[in-house]
């Protein structure tokens, strides 16, 4: 390939067969990007006998998987969930997604709950190590080796109403983020399957035939433009789009200078941006997930959050991520959460500041200049309540109510664009739960598949988002774009 | 063209030019579908010199422009403004309309408020009846043939402490709606201007060169598939989505079944998909205007409107889609609107069903399940400042305030899912205000264009949405793009 064909940053914009003057190489699979799905799809595409090669841009594999805390949002009874005494099943699992989620795919959430514990299986299998333990504290994940955790709304309003509460969040065991430990067991697994893996590589552009078909790529390796060619399919695993300003800009402006997006540096929406030159489209680029992780110490969920209306507006034993897109949508962005000295703590990410400390709820009322008598009513009806242990308002459980009567009261500034807020993209490239990439009439593009953030997956909505369903559709999905992609090859090749 | 490469419903795949055997004609530009849009992109291209065929694939045409009241969004000093007394400038326009929009397009909306008086004048210029009298009355829009009104949340808390507040809603004179009048001025300006327009031809794909160009479309018309060439361009002006069941579930499945879609039969995403089938990017797909128009009678605009928690959580006299949008988005969609008998009225909209009578406010909270004291502390706070003139909570203006205090008390139920709620998509192709399509890298696709609700134009967020920013944009961006696409021909002829 000549260099001047090839613009630096327009992934979006294909190449024509006709102009390849020659393959630098033909395999059966060609994955782009070996994070986590990469590396998953690589493992199922090699063991289905295909010739898989992936083409990763950084000097190494992980992509964001490695920089997480490496929870796998899994259920329907794990041999972990088992050991911990919880009795979960696909169907409680698959309610609980379903009603979380405003905008599900029901084909995926079904094959997922309903293959969630195949998955875990096949995951300690290759070798990805799970403690049997439980771990009660709440928190955003376990900083030990411990595994399960309540990672999600499960014990929320209405949830634990719709579904059996079950927890489902399967850290990797490992002291801290353990996402380096899962894969680096998925890259011993793939190289163990024959997977061959070249860093360095960026993917430039897709390689279309004359009928829309898409037959290889263009990577730029080792200070040049090569061609290669797919037999069976172009995987693209590249990753979302936190890291594009200019997308970010477009797509989520709200989120602009407000929040710390969270991926690798190679989120630049390069996946999507390479499907959309094949035509696929790309859904739910409007969706992210958003958190305000105030907790832990968990002691601060005992607390209330209120607006500037000085009203609460959802339960605070709800999961961060709920909690940050409600707060992120009050009115003005304005949030505090108010605690008494019993409850007091320091949240442990740092940046909450402390806007007030006042001896009475009136005195913080006047503090924040919130209106003249709205936080004391709601001080005074959620304590009411609290003092026999209910909670009609917003329904947060029990556990979690006892009121607010001690001096000194504090309010924590959990405003939006003032707080710690972190956000990530949640749309991207229309697939078939089989990865195939669908335009928007819903025809399948010929040889083109995504899996993991690239595409939309079973993590949609700020609303419905739980910690661990990244990793977990990413994995999940994967595997499957891999077989399917693998399975091509021979179809073509009959 | 033979009928077999023709799939029934698949516009966003492409014909490559090498597939057409013959054109049956070759024009300067081409535009799909004769709505506002349509029809102002053809006056300006035909005015420009360029040979124009507009395809509509009714029997007629109007689009949803026709169906509609006939609302012009348009501000900074119109003629109209002017002899009603209001000294309105670009810049409050803009100002307005950026401080509204969570997602702003700063170029289109600059352009928008510098060009709106010179538009409103082409307007005129094209036979558009506009009367000089105001609305004063809370209104959807007015009934008789009043022209300007308060449209929007300029006067709502924030917005009128960031921009000066003008009324900018402009309806074309006539009785009840007065869109068909609008377009049947547009029409006959159109065909003065020696714009061709061809009614049932449906247009099933674009057609492609080699290099990715548009250079034409097939259509549907007289029984048979037609290749037509366009030298300058394709504009699509095929409207929006509303009327597409598929593409509603797929991008915004939360409406589904709780509203009733506005538009007319073929807002089917057509021009989208097929400005997709060309690599043009969609924006905003998830973003939509939803109403819920409780009023008139605008007495009603004293009543506060509580969510499932007895919680005010909007000022009750702003926009109803920006109120539409907020009652939307209460926890579990829960809203009531509560009254007293003096403002007591029934909306003329019918459907909003009355949830309770009572004597008190307490009565009411009761018979409304609402948790015990809330609905009550809600009611005392708003009265205690309404007696004074103020909303501290929520700021609406003092002249909807009044307290709440003469029984009997009522509540209409405003839930979402149970009261009327109308919708309409806003997401679209991704275009340069000149209306040329861009890819998701921001690459312009040569040879096609969009305006209307085709693209993502000025109005771009249900909490943003003003009404007349549809027909505003439809025919500012149409004439824009009109223009560009006859410019375009005399570039590529020399």
């Amino acid at each position: 390939m000549s260099e001047s064909r090839m613009s630096p940053d327009n992934p979006s914009r294909p190449v024509s067969v006709s102009d390849v003057d020659s393959w630098h190489e033909t395999v059966d699979v060609l994955i782009v990007g070996y994070g986590a799905a990469g590396a998953c799809a690589a493992i199922e595409a090699a063991e289905a006998g295909a010739d898989t090669l992936v083409l990763e841009r950084a000097s190494g594999g992980g992509g964001t998987t490695a920089l997480a805390g490496g929870v796998v949002y899994l259920g329907g009874g794990t041999r972990v969930q088992k050991a911990c005494g919880f009795d979960d099943s696909p169907v409680e699992m698959l309610r609980y997604l379903e009603a979380s989620t405003p905008n599900p795919d029901p084909e995926k959430f079904r094959l997922y709950a309903e293959g969630s514990v195949m998955h875990f299986d096949w995951l300690v299998s290759q070798g990805v190590p799970f403690k049997d333990s439980l771990h009660e504290e709440r928190v955003i994940q376990p900083a030990n080796d411990d595994c399960l955790f309540w990672s999600g709304n499960e014990k929320s309003w209405p949830y634990r109403e719709i579904a059996v509460p079950a927890p489902r969040g399967h850290k990797v065991q490992g002291e801290g983020d353990a996402g380096s430990v899962l894969f680096a067991r998925l890259d011993e697994a793939a190289k163990r399957a024959g997977v061959r893996v070249r860093c360095d590589s960026r993917v430039l552009k897709l390689v279309l035939d004359e009928g829309g078909a898409v037959v290889g790529l263009i990577a730029h390796q080792d200070g040049e433009d090569r061609a290669f060619r797919a037999r069976g399919g172009v995987l693209l695993c590249a990753g979302g789009f936190a890291m594009n300003e200019a997308m970010l800009q477009r797509h989520l402006s709200r989120l602009v200078g407000r929040v710390t997006p969270i991926g690798n540096p190679y989120d630049d929406g390069a996946g999507l941006r390479l499907g959309m030159s094949a035509r696929g489209a790309g859904i739910h680029l409007n969706e992210y997930h958003i958190t305000v992780p105030f907790y832990p110490p968990e002691s601060l969920t005992f607390g209330i959050l209120v607006n500037g209306q000085g009203q609460r507006f959802i339960a605070e034993d709800a999961y961060h991520g709920r909690i940050g897109e409600a707060a992120s949508q009050q009115l003005m962005g304005t949030v505090y959460l108010i605690v008494d000295e019993p409850i007091f703590g320091r949240p442990i990410i740092e940046g909450f500041e402390i806007a007030a400390v006042e001896q009475s709820v009136d005195g913080l009322e006047r503090a924040l200049s919130l209106p003249e008598g709205s936080l004391q009513k709601t001080v005074d009806l959620f304590n009411h309540y609290a003092e026999m242990g209910e909670d009609p308002v917003l329904h947060k459980q029990p556990a979690w109510l006892r009121p607010l009567k001690e001096a000194p009261f504090a309010a924590f500034d959990c405003s939006f664009g003032k707080a710690p807020y972190m956000a990530f993209s949640l749309g991207g490239l229309w697939t078939k739960p089989t990865g195939e990439v669908l335009t928007e009439d819903g025809e399948a593009i010929e040889g083109l598949f995504a899996a993991g953030r690239s595409c939309c997956g079973v993590s949609r909505s700020a609303e419905g988002y739980v910690s661990g369903t990244s990793i977990g559709d990413a994995t999940f999905f994967g595997r499957l774009a891999g077989r399917t992609a693998a399975a091509r090859r021979t179809k073509v090749d009959r």
